[in-house]
């Protein structure tokens, strides 16, 4: 009898032998039917394995990664043995699973797969499915491994062989087909119920420019129709809403090769977003107290070798600036702190003075290589929403509560409804990883935690994650296409205001040391914006909206009384655009529709003679003919619907 | 008989030998009397130097630099007669006139000055100037020369005499004192009326520092006493008005000897003094037209290669960012216009949608020698009020003039009332140094000096002083010590846009190219804020100032109703501070007078129970009890005496 321990802690006892799927529908059989791989001791199995020894087992559905991560890689042997049937004389190298499906690489010969050769394969990978084939492992020796691949002459296959440490290699066998592999699939080939084939592109075996190039064949399966179509749904989504497409569109951003890769260039249209979501920001924190620095872009080495950046970033950064004669070392600013701490430092501060908040939008440089670039969420110079408060240990509980307020009042003002927090913590058993007393860190995890708690937050613990300065609080928000973004960090640092010697007078009348609480809500204004046009798909918070309206004339006839109507909105702080072309109304409209405008306010001899306005909503929703009055109460109560008063 | 041509081009006949003096008597006895010093074909001559040939003549007296120079490095031969008698047995080396004064530099052997030599020395002058002695030059042999100095054991002359190249040596005599001297005197030194010996330094003998040290004697010299005082009393008014001593004081800006010379890090109040500054100038740019825009701090060589900034300033600056594994080269962005050209050619444009005007409160990096450097005048990283105006010919003369209907405005806002224009044109005679035709020229000359006559600014024309890349504005700015500040430079530029291919398609569906102007009211924040200071005396016009008013409560009972008004003065949007420390009345008036606060709010018991508040100006006027309606009203009254709306 073996003693398996299952994830909640209960201990089941079962005969030697049985299977991860025997101990499922041990549990239940409704539960089984949805088990498709499995763990044992940290060894990723299949449903079928026998289990001779005591151990703890997790059995894994399709709601969990490791779970998908078994569908997709047995589906890849679906896709391997389809193409083997399609094209016959293929050579296989390897197929895993990825993040979102799986892909083989395969050597083609003279063949070339493209597009056209998709719906034929995955409906040969159907028919393979349908038949309901189980996956089966199975232990062979190196020479029986190598002979089957020498066989078909295919140098990849053996190449891996040989490369694998002697022991056992094992086989997996499904329908006809048998493949040199791991373990870690489903139970059998009829659970995959949809599959797509997404694309073609070349890789080198092993990654190796040097290797012949393969071809790649990405494909992603579900259990569900359905699921692919939402997939695929949500591909088409987050396509058009792909900040780098909707930068272009709407004109906010662009890059150019002469200023270098990974530096965005903010045109008017965005960089008056940028301005409105600092001014924003700026407003809140005034409320808040914070007050407002600016620091330079570059400081001498010394300063992060003081601060402690330059240990451990300096090599992979932009490389030192010298000066012509004098021998000065200087870097890019990769971080705003080391440049606060030296404002602290500016003048002695005693704790009836405390906190000092110091906020600034703080531009920083760091280095990131091309092939990582991405739009504006990976980028070599951003600008951080920064902010450092010096405290003495007993402000830290309020302090960090105070941020929190801040944070959610930021996400609320901009749609971010779905958000988790982590909550980082040191591990207690190595206290000596950390610097900063017992005492301090207990009280600063305590300010964490109470004002989690304190704020209704839903958040996680994560035992030994905190950095060896300081516990964080980090905000996890969940865009309207369902994926995750770290927004809005919120860190207790105990090592900057040591290596800065910052000290405040006590009411002791000693020298004590604060602690500093770095946070940015936006994190980046760069990242924030591209998730925002990820987020909204460009239909921005309307008091965001680089236009909030877009007055479009019947014909150029009404030129007088258009100028008429921009100008009341104006006086009504409407952010508003005419279009007086001599073009179809249609065509404006149509155009205002992609331009993304809120509000049309189409004008003509109805409206301008009884001095009024008819109003048209993005998406189209006819609001009929109002006074500007009306209009402006409208938008007035839109705006104050996301964007309310901080406090 | 020679023919003296005169600067206003009248010649008048003399004999041969007649003097400057002998023409300065023939036009004029009383203007004779002034006359100090003279220059005949570019040589500066003596009053008294005989002339024998034909040529031009110019006069100086007093008021005339070159006039003022004859005065000062005279009056350095009176220090050195002075020296040699007070300290017998020196080794006089070199005494030239400087900016404001002039100094001497001497080998005193063991012998040390200091500060209080200086009474003496001054009287000892004074006593030789009241002798009334003509300065006389004579030729003499290099071996006569010579022969004094070495008789003299003065290593110093030798060198010096030793280095000439062989042709007329000359002394100048006076009294009994003889010195090497090229000339240009004034007739005696009887004209010196008042003499101060400013300070002493070390010097090394011609500026190497493995030469020995020799002591540097700075003095001025005035020809009436009521000058010397004044003089006395503008340094003093300058010294106490030094940006970086109120700086420091009124807590705007620091410097960190981490972070690095010449970069400035601003404090709290000055970073909300700059963002007002920088709001207020974005106000009146956005009802100009203009768009801002954000660009990074860095590019590829490249940029600057294109632009052809690398070529120019490459060496000398701040040396390229290197990135770890790439090959890159970066550079920090020693300009914007490169930049904006880039975000210029982001989209084609048509002629219907210029003029573009991209503004950004730009932060540049340029080297400057540690030694050059000085308080926030002159820094390695400054943030430019930049913008370029990308618009075609035709539309220069206007956008010309509302740059200095902009320009004006922000001059008139800020109390600076004291200004001339400089307009640079090119050298008609050298068109081939000059990039754009003929007819551009004319069009961006015609449009300046059209412009400068009809904003009726009081300007002189430099012909040839443009650049190669287009004619310009600059305006001289005098400040409350009378000192004269460039400040404000408009610049045609048909250079960049030939260099980035910038084009727009005209009316005719052709491509054309753009003119540029480069514009930049302040300039560069930082020096602004210098100037503003120097020139205000840390009194900024009322919208500016960082606290417009603080609350002084007469003891600490009255901390509600203190907390009461400020809340009020908030609402009526007063920057306003409260002091409710237990401090006398006197002590807190005295600190809010040191840091210029303009109104100081004093409350006690008569106050709160009227609900009344009595203010105090800053200075000591005293406006008695009043509602805080009718503070605001005051406040409010004064802001809009400088800060009025733009058109």
């Amino acid at each position: 009898m073996i003693d398996i321990t299952l994830p909640d802690g209960t201990i089941k006892t079962f005969e030697d032998g049985t299977t991860p799927m025997g101990v499922a529908k041990s549990i239940s059989e409704g539960f089984a039917r949805n088990v498709i791989s499995a763990k044992f001791n940290k060894e990723t199995i299949e449903t079928s394995t026998p289990l001779y020894s005591s151990g703890s087992l997790v059995l894994y559905t399709w709601s969990n990664d490791e779970g998908k991560k078994a569908f997709w890689h047995s589906t890849s042997h679906v896709l391997a043995q389809a193409l083997e049937e399609l094209y016959p004389g293929i050579k296989l190298s390897i197929g895993p699973a990825i993040e979102n499906g799986f892909y083989y690489d395969v050597d083609f010969g003279d063949h070339t797969i493209s597009e056209k050769d998709f719906k034929s394969i995955e409906n040969k990978m159907l028919e393979i499915a349908r038949g309901k084939h189980d996956f089966k492992m199975r232990a062979v020796t190196k020479d029986e491994a190598l002979s089957l691949y020498k066989s078909q002459n295919n140098e990849y296959k053996v190449e891996l062989i040989e490369n694998l440490e002697d022991g056992t290699i094992t086989f997996c066998d499904h329908s006809t087909f048998t493949d040199l592999c791991r373990g870690g699939h489903i139970p059998n080939t009829g659970i995959i119920k949809a599959i797509k084939i997404m694309s073609v592109a070349g890789a080198y075996w092993r990654g190796d420019e040097n290797n012949k190039q393969l071809t790649r064949i990405y494909g992603i399966s579900f259990p569900k129709q359905k699921e692919l179509t939402e997939y695929l749904h949500l591909l088409e989504e987050a396509k058009k809403r792909d900040h780098r497409k909707l930068g272009k569109e709407l004109e906010l951003f662009t890059f150019s090769q002469k200023v270098g890769q990974g530096l965005p260039l903010w045109l008017p249209k965005g960089a008056a977003l940028r301005e409105r979501l600092e001014n924003f920001l700026k407003a809140a924190q005034k409320k808040a107290g914070y007050e407002m620095v600016i620091t330079p872009h570059i400081a001498q080495k010394e300063l992060y070798v003081t601060s402690g950046h330059f240990a451990k970033y300096g090599e992979d950064s932009f490389q030192p600036i010298h000066t012509p004669n004098e021998g000065e070392e200087f870097l890019l600013k990769p971080m705003n702190c080391p440049h606060h701490c030296e404002i602290y430092n500016a003048k002695p501060f005693s704790y009836k003075e405390l906190p000092k908040r110091f906020a600034e939008f703080g531009t920083v440089y760091r280095y990131e290589q091309s092939g990582e670039l991405h739009g504006l969420t990976r980028v070599r110079g951003f600008t951080q929403d920064d902010a450092h408060i010096f405290c003495t240990p007993d402000q830290l509980d309020k302090e960090f509560k105070d941020v929190i307020d801040l944070v959610l009042y930021v996400f609320g003002s901009l749609g971010f409804e779905n958000f988790k927090a982590q909550v980082s913590l040191r591990d207690p058993e190595n206290p000596d990883k950390y610097i900063g007393s017992d005492e301090n860190w207990k009280k600063a995890e305590d300010a964490i935690l109470s004002a989690a708690i304190d704020k209704g937050l839903d958040y996680v613990v994560e035992t030994g994650e905190a950095a060896f300065y300081g516990p964080k609080l980090d905000f996890m928000v969940k865009d309207a296409l369902g994926r995750n973004w770290q927004l809005g960090t919120i860190q207790v640092d105990y090592n900057l205001p040591e290596r800065f010697d910052l000290t405040y007078k006590g009411s002791d009348n000693e020298l004590h040391r604060p602690v500093m609480i770095h946070r940015a809500p936006f994190g980046s204004m760069e990242r924030f914006i591209a998730i925002l046009l990820e987020h909204t798909g460009g239909n921005f918070p309307l008091w965001l909206m680089p236009e909030q309206a877009i007055i479009l004339s019947l014909s150029e006839k009404y030129e007088k009384y258009s100028e008429k109507v921009l100008s009341l909105l104006e006086n009504h702080e409407i952010r508003a655009l005419v279009d007086n072309r001599n073009e179809t109304i249609g065509k404006k409209i149509r155009e205002a529709e992609m331009n993304k405008i809120p509000f049309m306010i189409i004008i003509g001899e109805n409206e301008e003679s009884e001095n009024m306005i008819s109003v048209r909503k993005h998406g189209g929703e006819d609001l009929g003919m109002i006074s500007v009055d009306e209009f402006s109460e409208i938008v007035t109560n839109e705006v104050n619907k996301t964007l309310k008063t901080f406090k």
